[in-house]
């Protein structure tokens, strides 16, 4: 056993939802002592950096609840079950942008919280750009937006642009140039 | 109105922790439908960017329980009631690593997964360290560990180095040399 491993010793379930699962679980620690840990099961996600012939990348403006406000992101999107997340990358670029990318390729993956969140983000570099027609969730509202990579770090000043992914996403584009 | 928000029709209340808090929102969509909305609530977060006289950066190799694994992340804590994010940065990088930081740079924020919580996670560059005591909480089992720029990216393709805040903070470190 790893030295710093916490055993579980039960399991709560307190919620079961579309995009999230809560549960408590209570672990025997290194020192013999007892805790709990709140853990919010989620089920992975992927998001697309997609930069055009014209050397600007595509971001999506949306709503985002948790937040209560809108702000600029990659095109993005949770893992449907057993989804491969490649594959994944290619239908979120293709619903949320139009784009139609032939060919992606892997960047960066990164749990995004794991201090109570099993959520693993995958981040692809889209390829071979070609355009078609945006078609979102019913319940998804996003408007398309390109930006030069200049035009990214001002939208980062106004805070319009403040997601982890998306800031990754583009100190990796500034790390390419 | 903005043209994408969500009003809230009824927030209830599932769980609140130590951490977290779940609440589901129903919402009234911008096509006047109704929609359920899973949110995770916390209190914010920061991490920070050490770079010892060496050029080696301060990690923190620690077991997580969301994950199942032990990992090396930048040291980081979530913000007390009222904490200050810059303050909360020094006693973070104290208690975990000893190092005591006379300033620290706020060097980015962004929240760390929009689609379901409303952590904000500030990254602060520490400056002026000075060795002296490590002292974690109760219940927090870490391992100090500096790496180089080269090693880093060594850890990152291992998968030892996978979150979010850690990557971006390497990133930045990288585009700074």
């Amino acid at each position: 056993m790893n030295k710093f491993e916490e055993k579980t010793i039960t399991t709560e379930s307190i919620y079961s939802g579309k995009v999230v699962h809560l549960q408590i679980d209570e672990v025997l620690l290194p020192n013999g002592k007892k805790s709990k840990r709140e853990i919010v099961k989620h089920p992975g996600a992927v998001g697309v950096v997609a930069i055009t012939e014209e050397q600007k990348i595509l971001l999506v403006r949306q709503f985002r609840k948790a937040l209560e406000k809108t702000i600029l992101e990659i095109p993005a999107g949770k893992l449907e079950p057993g989804e491969d997340p490649a594959t994944c990358a290619i239908r979120e670029l293709e619903e949320e942008t139009g784009y139609c990318a032939m060919h992606v390729r892997p960047i960066a993956s990164f749990y995004t919280s794991p201090g109570f969140a099993d959520e693993l983000l995958y981040v692809y570099q889209a390829e071979q750009l070609t355009l078609g027609q945006q078609h979102t969730d019913d319940d998804e509202f996003v408007e398309v937006v390109s930006l030069t990579l200049d035009e990214c770090f001002a939208s980062i000043q106004k805070g319009e642009i403040c997601d982890a992914k998306t800031v990754l996403a583009i100190y990796h584009w500034q790390l390419l140039k």
